[in-house]
């Protein structure tokens, strides 16, 4: 019999509301002291990169940084310019998956996307910019260890998960997939590299700041950080067939819309369902090995897994 | 009376075409063997990301890498990983430049370009994934000095380049900018932001990578790259309405079919030659302060003005 999330035996933290509620205030406010000002020229280009950045969005990559940090006693200070970078790199895929040439979406977090927003050539530029912005923060924005070694070693692991072998690359996948009804195997590679390599990043880059690390606790985070992208993903495919579209800010029934893969459509509800708590399970028991410090890591997995938007 | 290109006193490189042909096989081997290969998943992807970068151009940056690091004595397996980064960089940028919600180009040196190869959304991924192959092989390729403060340094300087304050932001002033008679000094912070940013970085990199540097040498290589990277733009401006389509691969009278701003529809062609001649020979005066050592830049000069493609 698979574990179930309830069998672990792993403590939440019992603020964790607060401590999301401030991640959150806070990747806004550094987001916003790093993205050119909207008076500075381009004018328009700066604009639409403060629009698709700023001012919405749950904030998972970040938060996972901040909580990973927290789990191995980082300051947040150290760690301020990993969520900036992955927050750039997600902000930038949204805003060219939506393009018209690609999954051709009108709204994103409620509001329209950015090539409705303002158009499409701008749009194509915004993710330009926002990508090369996450690499410029790691190489020179402040709130990051002041080694270069590591910084260097940042901007590697950020590469990898962006690029082909990662979330690019599961782009393509799924766009190659469309119309075709996928393998087990090939949904769960589309979303290991689409969304999982990210959220893995996400994880591994704040480790990565650690002064002292422990060979143990980096594994446990790598297996934690893999099972929950995947966890994430299916919630997300889930919540495209039975979610709130008022509650997800975007109209649902999207993927069947597009013929998209997804997990769901290729083993049922059902079966989704039950690999997601799985997932959970083997996330939650992989950060018990951390101990006690794991608790607003466990949070976060339970408001990943749990959320309804 | 300015200075004109025969009154600079600085020898050429009597072997030149040999050493630029050397060159541009070498960066051609180089991107290949980083490049991901075409038979690894996203195979369409991948290929059309070869089709991108390989088998034509005339690798002005790379040229300009290598050019730079002869003139310090850099060994050129020490800058192999910059004249990539700057490629791809390059590469991509004409990718989502050729784009239908941009330029709107079908052809790219003799050939079709990627989204009329491929497709829209392909392009789109391929862009994307060459500019973070570029950051990707600063981090992690060989090819470049192992000081790992050395390699954030060139991440900085290259993310500067292309961000909104380089090129990415040029193409957005381009772009504002079509059916508009723009001035002077915006016809000139347009080409030095579009393309000026990026000759300019080619040039900085390699500088970057010397054990030793001056700052004599490296304010005259700076004095240098600025003239040479607005010359070079002239000249691009200059042959998209006097040049032999044949011989540029591309049709000529693009700028005017698509009413864009130039440097000679702002002052006109007489002028603009002038001008021209006259930042050529304010490259090579900065470049006599190197000495004979800087003959090969010299004559890398004399291609990027004198060419006719």
């Amino acid at each position: 019999m698979s574990a179930t999330a309830e069998s672990v035996q792993i403590s939440r933290d019992p603020q964790f509301q607060a401590l999301l509620e401030r991640w959150q205030a806070r990747i806004e406010r550094e987001l916003a002291a790093r993205l050119p000002l909207a008076t500075a020229r381009p004018t328009r280009l700066h604009e639409a990169l403060r629009y698709s950045a700023l001012g919405s969005g749950k904030r998972v990559r970040p938060v996972l940084v901040y909580a990973t940090a927290n789990a191995l006693g980082i300051p947040e200070a150290s760690v301020d310019g990993v969520a900036c970078a992955v927050e750039l790199i997600h902000a930038y895929s949204l805003v060219h998956d939506d393009l018209p040439a690609m999954d051709d979406d009108d709204l994103r977090r409620g509001r329209p996307t950015c090539h409705k927003a303002y158009d499409e050539a701008t749009a194509i530029l915004v993710g330009d910019a926002l990508q090369v912005l996450a690499f410029e923060t790691l190489a020179s924005g402040s709130g990051l260890p002041s080694d270069a070694a590591v910084r260097l070693e940042l901007v590697r692991l950020l590469a990898i998960a962006s690029g082909t072998g990662g979330m690019a690359g599961g782009q393509a996948l799924d766009l190659a997939a469309v119309g075709r009804r996928l393998s087990l195997a090939e949904v769960e590679e589309m979303h290991e590299r689409k969304t999982g390599a990210l959220i893995h990043a996400s994880v591994m880059m704040a480790a990565a700041c650690a002064e002292r690390r422990s060979e143990a606790a980096v594994q446990a985070l790598d297996e934690f950080a893999r099972a929950i992208g995947l966890a994430f993903q299916i919630q997300d495919d889930l919540l495209d067939i039975e979610g709130d579209a008022t509650l997800l800010g975007k109209a649902t029934g999207a993927d069947r819309a597009h013929d998209k893969a997804t997990y769901p459509s290729s083993v049922g509800v059902e079966t989704a369902r039950r690999h997601m708590h799985e997932l959970h399970a083997r996330a939650l028991a992989a950060l018990a090995l951390l101990g006690s410090r794991a608790a607003p890591l466990a949070s976060v997995s339970d408001w990943l897994v749990l959320r309804k938007h």
